[in-house]
C-alpha cells in the first residue's frame, strides 16, 4: 500500500493547504525558487519512493511561469521514484485555444496537455474545462470534476435569494448545458442570451431567449475574463424586466478591467469558486469565493484508494 | 524544391533580423501577442504549407515565456503544414540543469528536449551548450554550432592586443577544453583557474594552474551569469602578475548585478554574442558584442539545402 503525497506549487497555496487540512496531512516538503536569471530551481525535501504524489497547481495568470513550474515539479517526482504522479489542476490554462478558429492557429490546449504527459504526469485532475473535450486531448487518466453541485447549493441555502421566481440564465450558446444543470438543481427554468452582430462593424445585440420579467436571473458561466460579456449581459436582462441578477463561474480569471466592471455592473453578486487564487485587490465585496477542497480533497482520496470518483462528476 | 521561412519571435528580433538580411529574404509575418490574461495568443499570417520552416528564438531571460512561445509557435507551424520545422535557439536556457547534482532534483535540459519535441520540432540548430552532452538529450536532429571560431578572430584581428605575450585562461575544469580550442587558434598557452574549498563554510581558493607572469589573459567560458567567478577570477590573475585580462563568453545572460560587477573589475574588455539580446542599460562600453548571424544565416541555408553543415563545428 503506496503512501500518499500532497505538494503545492506556487499559483494557488491557500487551496493546497485547505486541501492538505481536509485530508489531515501536511503538505510534502519542497522549495520552487527561482535562479538569478529566472530560471526555476526546484528540490524536493523529502522521499517521495513508491509514493502517489499530488500535485496542485492551477495554469492561472502568470500563466507560463505557472505551466513551466508544473512541468519542472512533475518532471522532479518522477524521476524521484514515485509510484504515480497525479496533477491537480483546478484551472486549467489556455483551454479556450481548443481548436483552430482561424487558419495558422496554434491549439494550445492540445499542446499543453501533451507537455504534462511528456514531462510524466500519470492522472490530472480538472474542475469545468471550457469544452469537456478537452478530456479527449489526453492518453493518460482525467477526472473532470464540476462546480455546478457548490455553486448551487450556495443558492439553495441563501435566505436573501427568491428561489420561487428564479431563473436560471446562460450568457452564450456554449453555456446552455451547464445552465440546464444548475436549474435542475434549483427546479427553475432557463434563458439564454443570444448574441448576436447584424452586420460587421456593427454593435452586438443582445436578445434574450425566455421571459425574464419579475425574476431574479442567476447567470452562470465557466469563466469569467474581462467580465464584459457579463455585465452587459446584466444590464439586459434588468432592461428586459428581470428584478435582480446574480452571477456565477467557476473560474475567476478577472483580468484588466473586470473587477472594476463587475463593480460598476447591476450583479448584486458573483459566486466564484477558488480554483483561481484572488489577489487580495480583487477581493471586493461583491465577489464571494467558494470552496473547492473538500471535492478536491474527496477526489485525491479516492483517487488514492483505487475507489471510483464518477459521483463527484454530477 | 521546398520554400524557406524565417520567423521570428520576441526573444531577439534583432538577430533574426540580420539573419534574414543576411540570407537575402524578408521575415515571415507572424503576429505572437498576449490575451488579456497573459496567455500567447499566436497567429501566422502567411501561407507555409510544404516550406521548411526556420524559427528563431533563444530562451533567455523570461525564460519560460520565451519557451512556451516557442513551443506555441513550433505546435502553429506544425498544425499549419509546414514540411520541417526548424528551431534556431542560439542560447538554450535550463542547459545548466542537465544533470541530477543532488537528490529529488528534475534535469530540466532534458524535460525542454522533450518538450520542443513533443511540440513537434524536426531539427534544432543551437551554439555553445552548456555541455555538449545535452545534444544526447534529442530524438530529433541536432546542429551544435561554437563560437570559438568568431571570438578568436576577434582577438586575432585586434591590434591593441599583445598576441606573443597571451594566455587563455579556463574560469574552471569544465572548460578548458574550450579553452584549449581558442589556445589552439591564438598559438597561445593555456591556464587554468582551479578552485577548491579548503573546508566547507570556509571561502573558495583561487589557485592558478600555469604561469601568467607577465601575460595578456584571456578567460573565455560559456555562459557569463552574475559575474561573480569571473571578475574574481580576473582579479587573482592580476594578484599573478598578469598585465592585463581580457574576457569572452559566448551567451551573456548578465543577470542580477552582473553588468556592476564587470564595470568595477579589472577586466579590460568582456567580448560576447549576440546569442542573447543586450537589454540597453547592459550595453555598456566594456563590453563588446559580435554577431552570430553570418553563423546562422550559414547553417539555415546549408540545412535547407540539404547540405552538410559540419564545417561550421569547430
Ligand atoms: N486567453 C484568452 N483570452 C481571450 N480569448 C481567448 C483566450 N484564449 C483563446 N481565446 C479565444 O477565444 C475563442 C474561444 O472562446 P469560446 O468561443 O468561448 O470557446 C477563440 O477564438 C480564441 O481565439
Ligand atoms: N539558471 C541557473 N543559475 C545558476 N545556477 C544554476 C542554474 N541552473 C542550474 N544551476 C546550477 O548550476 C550547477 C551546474 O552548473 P555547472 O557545474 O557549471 O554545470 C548545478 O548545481 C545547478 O543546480
Amino acid at each position: 500500500n503506496s503512501k500518499l503525497k500532497i505538494f503545492s506549487l506556487n499559483s494557488n497555496k491557500e487551496l493546497a493547504a485547505e486541501i492538505a487540512e481536509q485530508i489531515g496531512m501536511p503538505l510534502g516538503k519542497s522549495s520552487v525558487t527561482h535562479f538569478s536569471d529566472g530560471e526555476i530551481q526546484i528540490n524536493i525535501e523529502e522521499s517521495i519512493r513508491g509514493c502517489d504524489v499530488f500535485i496542485v497547481q492551477s495554469t492561472s495568470q502568470p500563466v507560463n511561469e505557472n505551466l513551466m513550474e508544473l512541468l519542472i515539479m512533475i518532471d522532479a517526482v518522477k524521476r524521484a521514484s514515485a509510484r504515480t504522479v497525479n496533477v491537480v489542476m483546478p484551472y486549467y490554462g489556455y483551454a479556450r485555444q481548443d481548436r483552430k478558429a482561424r487558419s495558422r492557429e496554434p491549439i494550445t490546449a492540445k499542446l499543453v496537455a501533451n507537455l504534462l504527459e511528456t514531462a510524466g504526469a500519470t492522472r490530472v485532475i480538472v474542475l469545468d474545462l471550457h469544452a469537456p473535450q478537452i478530456q479527449g486531448f489526453f492518453d493518460i487518466l482525467i477526472d473532470h470534476l464540476v462546480a455546478v453541485p457548490l455553486l448551487s447549493d450556495h443558492f439553495l441555502n441563501d435566505a436573501n435569494i427568491d428561489l420561487e421566481n428564479a431563473i436560471i440564465v446562460s450568457p452564450d450558446h456554449g453555456g446552455v448545458t451547464r445552465a440546464r444543470k444548475m436549474a435542475d438543481r434549483l427546479k427553475a427554468p432557463i434563458a439564454i442570451i443570444d448574441k448576436r452582430r447584424p452586420r460587421p462593424n456593427v454593435a452586438e445585440v443582445m436578445n434574450i431567449v425566455g421571459n425574464v420579467e419579475g425574476k431574479t436571473a442567476i447567470i452562470i458561466d465557466d469563466i469569467i475574463d474581462t467580465a464584459g460579456t457579463i455585465s452587459i449581459a446584466a444590464s439586459a436582462l434588468i432592461e428586459s424586466g428581470a428584478k435582480e441578477v446574480y452571477a456565477c463561474c467557476t473560474h475567476p480569471v478577472l483580468s484588466g478591467p473586470a473587477v472594476q466592471r463587475i463593480n460598476d455592473s447591476v450583479i448584486k453578486e458573483l459566486i466564484v469558486t477558488n480554483s483561481i487564487a484572488l489577489a487580495d485587490e480583487k477581493k471586493i465585496s461583491k465577489i464571494k469565493q467558494l470552496t473547492v477542497a473538500p471535492l478536491l480533497a474527496e477526489t485525491i482520496i479516492r483517487v488514492h484508494e483505487q475507489k471510483s470518483v464518477s459521483t463527484l462528476f454530477d
